[in-house]
């Protein structure tokens, strides 16, 4: 029985706490959030604490706060030489206090409070300073997903950014292709099963196999009467500027 | 029985063939393919013809070619005042010959070869000049797609932009950070579900409700993080206009 204690009460703190729920392999023996009341739903009133110095001896602890609050919530730990993990994508593995021994536990998903996860199918991306406590990370892991990897710091960095793209920029265009819906009297309703579709290719080819439209084909009529049709000048800059990319990316394969 | 005959054998054409064929109420009683043997493995070899005089009657000829030879082939059609529609999202209506009577049945998803598609699920634009036609072409859609809508063509052009910005430049976004996992030796497969779940998150969720991340946070450290590690200038460029565009978007909410 691995022994827990999860420091913060987030969406990421709070679907580890669910996942590990689900083990009887996994103890989370406490948590620590400032306000208390913000995890009663999922852990015993008497199991929270506010106060770092309550905290107990485990085998684990996880910091799951936002990303500027890791090293302070680090240094504030009043203990030493225990495992101590935070699960953020971008914050380095020195952002943790010298005093205990470090690693990383990061789910790279995006959490929302509503929706429930599978978190067999999230891929944990593993750090440690030290072989003894990669072990005992990764068995912890592998109870409660299915898609473990060992990735270093820069590994991580690359992935952090790459998710900005896959993520963060997807959902911008689809934002755009929103607002031209909306401002052209079109339900963006209809555009929801290419949006699905679009994700599901991937699943099963490369991207540059899956690379359609007018760009990849040059069609420099439609990519014309798509520009003459766009009047916003940032809808167009983009439009420009994706469609390059996109034909330059084409030349280099 | 709604008679219908398909002219091309492309992925759109392959796909509707198949569509039909599962309906009772529709007969595709001809297939016009230059290359006969494109379409013998869905169409019996005598239904196949390769000479537009062949073309026997039907209640409805859908024109399924490539966007740049729809106003050809319409032209060579030799007969007159029957109802002749094309599929393309980006053509316009005027593109069909006078002679015959015209609509537009513009299935909005992405079409490849292999992948079987549930096309109940299709959004079906329809288009027509009279409403007699209309309805005959809503009937014959509603068969075989729960999402059928009138779209006429100011708001197809919209469409097909959007879908541009949803698909196509979507998908190269996938393509950039599969680039970026690539060079820096991480496996694009640890992207998957993420990419899933930012598709799926939109079929509940407004984009804007959708959108998290370093840009829209505004925060500055890790933006700075991101450029400072992107080495390659059309990754920087393009994560610089779209992180603007992102906060930019975000201030007019």
């Amino acid at each position: 029985m691995v022994k827990v204690i999860l420091i913060g009460s987030g969406n990421v703190a709070q679907h580890l706490i669910k996942a590990f729920a689900k083990s009887e392999k996994i103890d989370v023996i406490q948590a620590f959030s400032r306000q208390k009341q913000a995890l009663t739903h999922l852990v015993d009133a008497d199991k929270i604490t506010n106060n770092f110095k309550d905290l107990t001896e485990a085998d684990l602890y996880i910091i799951a706060v936002s990303d500027d609050a890791i090293a302070e919530v680090s240094s504030q730990l009043p203990f030493e030489n225990r495992l101590v993990v935070h699960t953020s994508g971008s914050v380095s593995l020195d952002a943790l206090d010298k005093k205990n021994r470090n690693g990383i536990f990061y789910p790279l998903q995006t959490f929302s409070k509503k929706a429930d996860v599978d978190f067999s199918q999230i891929p944990l991306c593993l750090e440690c300073e030290n072989e003894t406590d990669f072990e005992l990370l990764k068995n912890l892991a592998e109870i409660i997903s299915d898609k473990v990897y060992e990735i270093n710091s820069e590994q991580r960095k690359a992935l952090h950014v790459s998710a900005v793209f896959v993520n963060n920029f997807v959902n911008h265009l689809y934002q755009m292709g929103n607002k031209i819906c909306t401002e052209n009297n079109v339900p963006f309703e209809i555009l929801k099963p290419l949006i699905q579709e679009t994700a599901n290719k991937i699943m099963t080819l490369s991207p540059n196999e899956a690379q359609t439209g007018p760009a990849i084909r040059n069609d420099k009529q439609t990519i014309a009467s798509h520009l003459d049709f766009l009047l916003d000048e940032n809808q167009k800059n983009i439009y420009q500027i994706l469609t390059q990319s996109i034909q330059n990316n084409g030349k280099k394969l």
